[in-house]
């Protein structure tokens, strides 16, 4: 008998969330500009874990508590009291190996926070910088998955939208999608993928327009890169670490 | 000097509603399959005006009352105690003309009283029937615009961004837009336009699902054709009502 696939749902923004079934799906955490594809380069480059945090206090608070390297941005500038910013470039091996981050970011830690306090079965981070090994994890996992876009503010935004449709492009036959919002990121992907970021410009992204008043055009290119940071960033007691191998849930079963 | 064009929003959703200044804007409610279809159509065929309420029971309160033809349905059928359902088809001249329909709908009714409880500076339904006259319309206000989907339950559904998606393409230089939302809807109609029912049908719209297992594939055709209930309908003092000339903002300011 063939059994059935795991629901894939998309939500395009954390004013959505509420609508999905949190409590019985991984849900992957997306914040492409710059959150996401931060975190999975940080743990590329070796860091220990990264901390992330809801606000500059607590980033303070828990750097100084653990020694940690506190980053965060409020408005495109390093946020006052904290020393480094959102960028991926500002965290090579040689500063960041074997370190933990204490970071805070406007859209991408409430999302996180959100999905914790409604009991996601488990949660990833995600961005084209780690592609393939969210695509691998989700395909392995074989559970209900929520892409969830963290937006800009709860408004919808064309980054994220687009990293959820690369993903459902890839993933999609081991999936039961049955969610709009999927079927217009995919499709959106699919106007896209030939040049995201031509695309992220030929449409006027606000955040694409955001970052780029900000000269940070090469952060938005590094960003939108597929899987030169290719690792798995999971969510575990408080913390993202990277996961090198895991079981899937066949495994899990027979164990 | 060059005057400041308005700005316009789309709100993919009712629960992304309160992001935008309703207060200053006009709202276009959109629920194509099929509220605000048919309210065109009913419109267009000569009806009095039509009473949009929240619950059945309003419904046939309200039907009673004012001895007005009592419609909506509840999944996919005739809501008991109401007499009509919400196929355009039920509503030619030769029944309509000159009386009340009182028109209670699971996700366009909730979405206008929303932008009402939120002091819109004035609503008005759209869809692909009456693609023109909104555009027109809105157009000649010169107001700030949300494009408003009721969407499906809260979900982002794709037939709403598909409308909010044509009236951009047709009235963006009007406009100032910096919303990825309405860059994703105007792609989105890009992709489909050339045939918005295959579109439809090719994405496995959960809404052209739903419908066309109730067997109203002629329903789904009808309310994704451009002008053929080319009527403007405006919310005045709790009736949608047709109206036929109205003063562009210009006029109004040298009154």
């Amino acid at each position: 008998m063939k059994e059935a696939k795991p629901s894939l749902y998309t939500s395009l923004s954390p004013a959505l969330l509420q609508l999905y079934d949190v409590s019985s799906s991984i849900v992957v955490i997306i914040d492409v500009l710059r959150a996401t594809s931060t975190i999975a380069t940080v743990l590329f480059n070796g860091a220990k874990n990264i901390i992330p945090v809801d606000s500059v206090a607590e980033c303070i608070r828990i750097g100084k508590q653990i020694e940690g390297v506190t980053a965060g941005e409020r408005d495109g500038h390093v946020a006052e009291g904290l020393v480094h910013g959102n960028s991926p470039f500002e965290y090579p091996g040689e500063f960041i190996s074997g370190k933990t981050l204490v970071l805070t970011t406007t859209n991408g830690t409430k999302l996180l926070h959100m999905a914790l306090d409604r009991g996601a079965k488990g949660i990833i981070t995600g961005s084209f910088v780690n592609l393939s090994a969210v695509c691998d994890y989700l395909i392995a996992a074989n559970m209900p998955v929520i892409l969830g876009c963290a937006a800009w503010k709860d408004r919808v935004n064309i980054e994220d939208t687009l990293f959820a449709g690369a993903v459902i492009s890839r993933i999609k036959s081991h999936f039961n999608i049955n969610c709009d919002s999927s079927q217009m990121a995919e499709t959106m992907y699919g106007d896209a993928k030939k040049d995201l970021y031509e695309f992220m410009k030929s449409k006027n992204a606000s955040h694409y327009e955001r970052l780029t008043k900000y000269g940070l055009e090469k952060d938005i290119r590094y960003c939108l890169t597929t899987d030169v940071a290719n690792v798995l960033c999971m969510y575990e007691g408080g913390k993202l670490i990277k996961v090198e191998s895991y079981s899937t849930s066949h495994e899990k079963e027979s164990v």
